[in-house]
């Protein structure tokens, strides 16, 4: 089901600038039963993009209503929330008066099996390289087209995700989760602030981690770190078994990672 | 009057990947009467775009009969094909078996003066500046949140277009028409292979100005230039009066180019 402008629909003008433009962004948040334990996390960036792109941002209440209205018929759900500059005329300028548009969907929870928590997942190494745009970078926004180039890169099932880098080789992101290393004994998590997404995932973890390091994470070194895992807000903690041919051991910082988040009010896939 | 995959409607699937991930190209095309004198460009663009983004490519009588159809209300029109990959499950893996949507949509055309076209323009000078993403360069596809940030900088009606920069410090293009300056009496118009969109007015001033260099065009030389004008498939060859505070006078190389517009099949806006 899904709700768009607070009315029960399933499609938009066709002149929706989100659809013209990529003019817009969203989240996707993971509800445990009628809990969404990140939900506020979600609403600080969905504000701070809001402002960031200037498009108005919906009253959290409202959004919350209209998540509970559409998860209804799931268990556990992912709602996906979508803001757009709503409907324009032809061209980049934005309308004078902007009617944002506002689709709230509901999805059933991927599958997530015991084993990927506890053994940790495979990932393809992309060609795909980010490209930098501070005007863009952290925000969760609809021109998403570098990563659909990324994770068409491979359709082995036995790979989860994909590692990106950066166009000066730096390691960025998987295609759909943030990343962190553990390097001589110390958690890193690469910056944000000239490609990638800033994960509400990502931010619950390094508010967990005191010692963590923001910063740019060469890839050798990021292929060279004791400890791999990704951040996600639908998945969780995931362990990082391999990166092409080189492998990882799930180690004790991505197991306490595995522990708060389960602490937050994640079930616990993991053995 | 809109067409979606050939039936009249005013709206996509909220989970058109279009919408989700800016997940697709377009065109838009001007009609003079019922003809496009740019046509055939346009389609191999079009084509040239969904190969690189491996999404099906129409069949373009399909799309000229569907154009045709759109634009008869109209006398002159500009007529919009979006093409996405279709709807698809949330996730940035793209669908196994791909479906396509194809919007096809007429527009009325953009008034445009006679003073226009005889004294030229005036642009802004924006401090948006392009991200180099080989991968994407050139296509004209829906990831268009750099030029909707551009365009936004501005709101005076005196202003006609903005001068868009890569990060490097050269001129690319204006938010929606290339850029050709003379400098030492040599058309030169940017590269477009980091950024920027290969425009099909461009295409065809490059096919008649046999001496057009296309190389990188740092900041300084841009405004050191003797001539400036755009070009743009909707409105055509436009002089440039003035960046900023930088001034230019429409001289010969811009004056030939827009009488060459008019042999090619479009009106002459300029006295």
């Amino acid at each position: 089901m899904m709700l768009i402008n607070g009315q029960p629909a399933e499609s938009v003008s066709a002149l929706d600038r989100g659809l013209s433009y990529g003019d817009g962004l969203f989240e996707t948040i993971r509800f445990v039963g009628s809990t969404a334990p990140l939900w506020h996390r979600h609403m600080k960036r969905l504000r701070s993009g809001c402002e960031r792109l200037r498009i108005p941002c919906p009253d959290a209440q409202q959004l919350l209503d209209e998540a509970q209205q559409v998860k209804k018929k799931f268990e556990d759900a992912v709602v996906r929330i979508t803001m757009t500059r709503g409907v324009g005329e032809r061209g980049y300028a934005p309308p004078s008066v902007v009617v944002a548009t506002r689709i709230v969907g509901a999805f059933a929870m991927p599958a997530l099996s015991v084993q990927t928590y506890r053994d940790g997942i495979r990932m393809h190494r992309c060609h795909t390289t980010l490209a930098d745009q501070p005007l863009l970078a952290g925000i969760k926004h609809l021109n998403r087209l570098e990563q659909v180039l990324a994770r068409a890169e491979w359709s082995d099932p036995a790979l989860a995700e994909g590692l990106v880098c950066d166009q000066h080789g730096h390691a960025i992101s998987a295609t759909a989760a943030n990343l962190f290393a553990v390097v001589d004994g110390v958690p890193v998590t690469p910056a944000v602030d000239r490609c990638g997404v800033a994960g509400v995932a990502r931010a619950a973890v390094l508010d967990v981690l005191g010692n963590c390091e923001v910063r740019d994470l060469p890839l050798s070194e990021c292929l060279g770190a004791s400890e791999l895992f990704l951040s996600s807000s639908v998945r969780g903690i995931l362990p990082v078994q391999a990166v092409g041919n080189t492998v990882y051991a799930p180690g004790p910082v991505t197991r306490a990672m595995q522990r708060h988040w389960r602490d937050l009010g994640f079930p616990t896939e993991q053995a």
